[in-house]
């Protein structure tokens, strides 16, 4: 018995049900270009939002019933937690979860009870998980709450507080690794700066780097197969975070030699803060081959903040889910709703509503990729659009035939003036927004 | 006989002058830790805005006097444009000027001409330097403003197009290199996309790659000894611009291997642009090793585009000026204004008006920043906040001593529970604002 | 004969249809909740960007094929561009078009020309009407293109200038009149401020109203029935646009007297521009009874500036034209698409493309507003959410039955302790979600 | 004893003085423009940010010692909280304070409660500002902390809100009077909205009308001499709050005929958020009769919300210091530092320093005001630009002596054809800049 529990299990009812608890698109075994939707998506329901967050904001105070957190977080109360947790999971039907150490285990105030409290929780998920086939999309390290990291875990001014997040990720590691966990996250955290002027900039991405090689060092000798993830964004809490997008933390990844031991979690809503086009930050990571997982959200498009909404406009993520079918899925990623209720959104069956609706927003996103895919007309007036590269005189260009002097000559002589196209961006754009599927 | 021939020179007068054509700060001998005020900003005023451009907008046509732009682009009319603004620079008493080909050259409807047009002007550039003693900070090749350009240049889906902007970089490249220019720069122009969906964005990126090698391979071979600069920015004209901000371009620049051949250009509002404080970009682009040059403007706080203002305010400068001083200065780079009058400053005068109070406004950033280096207390406060990677254990992690687990191991067995300590930002923050110089 | 000509009409052929050149959802004679499709939307072709630009931006000149571009503006253009336009109108389909004096007459360099050519083109124009049955939706004047207007128009600093638009808003006025316009509209153009440093802001704020009164006695004076239209814009051309936001302009209209007198057409990119939701702006103006009209279209989310893309979202728009058909439509305002081209978008036929698909999009969004509305379940849950203020008590509240200190005496009294009640938010937004239509 | 006593009291040292506790630029009598400094600023510290809160943030807990913060919110806890805070407001100097309510008195349960704890904490204020000669510059009431006022206070759906806001604004009122404050102050709280979909507007507005003018109604009964005043924020907490802004302001004050009754009080960073100028929020306010009081902080740059942070660039609140010098101070209004220190700010010392530096900038804005307009060289260059409004035809433009057709007339016959003048935007900048103060 939990608070969840007089709802579910959630079925696929079809697009005519007018059952709120019911999925009108995410028919899960529905095959899609060769793979089931389930495949495709990997739906993940995440720890922090969900069950060990309350709705206080800035200006107020908790307002979610969550009865776990009306005392102290003792051992019973995380018990009552990840029962409660898996429950909805089981109830929803979404296969996979997420979580920080600290957002289910039981508090501790030092490191050795850390290691036990951690240890305790780890024993009850882990008959949970076997009980219900509920598996781990990622675990990571919540080293942002606590005011030891105010100034940042790896990146803070004191080397104790590097130590410290150092024992605190080996430990959630190692038990995102017993616990067959598909990735370990990386989120920034405090990692970045509130001022610059108090702040060696160039030591404390030393800093980060060598934390991030000390962590994928501890990934081998462990054995461990999940793939490292970093997940990109801007600001918040600090007022610069390194990892700020897809292209900078790329960057950081070359030059700590790490490109090809470290992928991205990319967040919507992440992009959205850094001005970035959701879509943009997913066709760069496949570009630039680190790909890794996706956190689901969206943000409000007035706040400058990380609003961390559930998703229900398709079409916005129509573009990125292209680029996810054309390039064969998220591997060992998957869907994370890193996504919470509004603060006054305090009936429980808001979770269930949220989470449904956010599942069917992904299948429609997925539906219209197949469909635009399957139509094959974008594709062929992209390949027209690039065709002049097909040819020798493109392909000698591109692999690097020419030297600047050598082309220069060659478009003098010829007398070189080349006619613009049109880029025929609306008909593009129809294509994706006639391709919707309901 | 010019337009501006009424006014100047521009003397130094001192903070107690009212006289609008006077500088009140810039005194360009001024010897600041041992350099002159003149060698640290290494000033520099662009062709384009104050002599090519003419006051236009999105939503009118233009509006200041420039009689050279009063008939069509003959070489009669390049002609006075450039002797117009040798005249301005040397009333000004400003050392270097930057230019891109068609700034300065008369119109050219074929490679061919391009080339004898480029020539023609170059010469009377150069008779004009050797007469004025002026310099040249770098040349550029417009790559965005002809139709055939639309879709972009290096990363545009045709390669004739990639061709002809190949035989435009190389002359432009070899006239700076003949003017004794000191940098060449590649700002993204329209290197980028409007809709990502008719977009090979991974393509186009090579191909990108693939230009900047051979731009690097000619520069070798012509014996050009200047920096090769590439200019971030984030949108503007394209919706996405491919060499976003510092960080992006540094990781583009070490997947091209030319991480030690290139370096960067930076705008002041191109990285408001980016949602990044200016002093982070260039703090970040000497951390990398890649500073090169900077572009001196301010946009509107409230507008969303390029707006190109000249600064006044030296407070919002001041940091960035702090990361220039203690790195030792711009090497072969300068402070180039581009900045633009308004559409309303029709006045010749307005011209004098807007870059002698931005010279000004630079100088007092350099006053400002020198007082915070000579007052030792922010350095000191500073140091005291990093103290603890200056212990034997803040050594060994920075070195890689330790292992994660090794780390864990000792952060445990010690029981570390690291104190916080204040980050004393508004201290800091009042030392930059107390340090203010009039 | 025009460059339209090839294609057309464009007619309604369903959601199967592979046709570029048809109508997938607008089938214009579809009955919606009493009215037809074409009379909730009085689709709206403008002059200005699909006829009168050319595709310039602030990097590079014209790329679209309009060949009366291609000399000067002499009558012989001005008439070849009128009958394009109306060519194009009727193979749209679309019942009304819009356009400022400029955008369709002669090159004029007098107020005396001006009135001649307007004139002139009014002849054709009103020709072409009767022959195609094409309808003015609103006509307007611009007042921002010349340099004369740099300084705003009945804001400028001059009051010749006032004069000078006074002249010229009359003229176009009784054209529109003649013409049998609906609407009359005042865009802000340049009436605002680049910098509050030269600025007298309650002086211009009281010419402004001065100008509006008199546009108001006018319209009265000639008998026109028509509505009287303000169109709000937070920013650009110049850095603050007094007519910020319907909430600013209504607190204008009222200052002056004129909140009966005048509405405001809403735009949509307007809107985003002032960080407001399109919807909320259409709420607020239905609201405070100042609803008059639409432009549609949209804005790039990652740009600060005013792109004015053709809609392919029907989502984003839905909430509006929930507002819209549960007040009972636009009156006698339309949805004018000003929305122009991409630069690159320089085949002819783009323009059917980006219109159909515009026109589909805004079809799309009545279908599902009718879709949310026939369900009734949001308004329900609405009903429900508010039912307190149905109640006595809610009632004498609203009716001003209770002073402040008796409302605290009862509350104090009955020691109330209201409940907090969920705001469903998410399920709100799953019905909008659900009702989209395809 | 305090935690504050170790330092201060805070006195004048001058620019060259090196004591972080020490005013460099702030004399408080030092006379400008015939009224001390200390009367034009009226400094006030708020309650909320200095002693209520603990420094957490969305990411993290409380950080800041606050001993009374170490347990509940008993009596004993509110008085020593009470006489910390007038220690400090002694210490430094400030002559203002400025409260919510529930910043000051003890938790309570009922309204009952509520009432006997605020006049227990009011008794105890009332003694210490007796003592320490500090003044009360405004009450208010926080109607948006606790669950019940989740969905608005006088907006919310539930009309036992409203009563129960009412019961605790006439609390607040009443207490402001007894204690000598001089103005009250409405925060928007959560007036406003999270989505339009479940949201009725315009009953909304209604309720929201209906209680501002019981609250001046209740002004008038008990005698408060005081300035009702509304404070603008955009959004945060809700995604859309109805007073946006000044003009939003003005406009829902008209409607409910409440312009001559309630003024505005203007933050920095809720203008910033607004994408609004701070200077233009003050000029509107003057321009319409509607200026109050400011909060004094800002924002960051980068950051899209309310960071409330100390200011210290005097030039950036140089120009609405102008207006406020030009219109002859705040009236009944104060500088209220509505500021926080950053959460690493963990020293209590941080809080003298972060108000020192803030007092100073604004000290420095208004002595920079004071040359400018001593000065006289802007205002005889703007009353140049609108010279034409005082020439016989200019004023009866203005006065309202020509229709639009009698205007036109003129403009016709005369052949008007005003000559563009230059807005000299950038001279008009550089004297701003000129005449900053150190």
């Amino acid at each position: 018995m939990s608070i969840f529990s007089e709802v579910g299990p959630i079925k696929y009812e079809g697009p005519e049900s007018t059952n709120d608890f019911a999925y009108k698109v995410y028919d899960k075994d529905r095959v899609v270009l060769g793979k089931k939707l389930s495949e495709w998506l990997r739906l993940t329901v995440c720890y922090w939002h969900s069950f060990a967050a309350g709705g206080m904001d800035m200006f107020g105070g908790d307002t979610w019933p969550r009865p776990w957190k009306d005392g102290p977080n003792t051992q019973e109360a995380a018990n009552a937690k990840t029962d409660a947790a898996f429950d909805f999971f089981q109830r929803m039907g979404t296969p996979y979860f997420a979580f920080h150490d600290v957002d289910a285990m039981a508090q501790a105030d030092t490191l050795e009870e850390h290691d036990r409290a951690l240890k305790t929780i780890e024993a009850r998920i882990a008959k949970r998980m076997s009980e219900t086939g509920v598996k781990l999309l990622w675990g990571t390290a919540n080293l942002f709450g606590h005011p030891r990291f105010m100034a940042g875990a790896s990146t803070n001014p004191n080397p104790e507080v590097f130590a410290y997040a150092a024992a605190q990720v080996k430990m959630i590691m190692e038990t995102t690794h017993r616990l067959g966990g598909e990735n370990y996250v990386l989120w920034g955290g405090r990692e970045g700066y509130d001022t610059l002027l108090n702040t060696d900039l160039k030591a404390e991405l030393a800093h980060f780097g060598r934390f991030l090689n000390m962590v994928v060092e501890h990934k081998h000798k462990i054995g461990f197969k999940g793939t490292i993830l970093i997940e990109p964004k801007p600001f918040e809490p600090t007022k610069h975070q390194y990892d700020r997008d897809v292209s900078t933390v790329f960057g950081f990844l070359q030059k700590n030699g790490l490109e090809k031991e470290v992928k991205v979690n990319i967040e919507v809503n992440h992009a959205t803060l850094a001005n970035l086009d959701f879509e943009h930050e997913v066709a760069t990571a496949y570009a630039l081959g680190i790909m890794g997982s996706l956190d689901i959200n969206r943000g409000d498009p007035r706040s400058g903040w990380d609003t961390d909404q559930f998703p229900n406009n398709a079409q916005d993520l129509s573009v990125a889910f292209l680029s996810i079918l054309e390039n064969g899925g998220l591997g060992t990623g998957g869907c994370n709703f890193d996504a919470k209720l509004r603060r006054q959104s305090i009936d429980i069956n808001d979770l269930y509503i949220a989470h449904i609706t956010g599942i069917d927003t992904l299948a429609r996103a997925v539906l219209s990729a197949e469909s635009v895919i399957k139509q094959k007309k974008l594709a062929t007036l992209k390949a027209a659009r690039y065709a002049g590269w097909e040819t020798p005189f493109g392909k000698e260009i591109a692999e690097g035939k020419y030297t600047l002097a050598q082309l220069a000559d060659v478009a003098v002589k010829k007398g070189l003036d080349p006619e613009p196209v049109s880029g025929k961006q609306e008909l593009f754009e129809s294509i994706v927004a006639q391709n919707q599927k309901v």
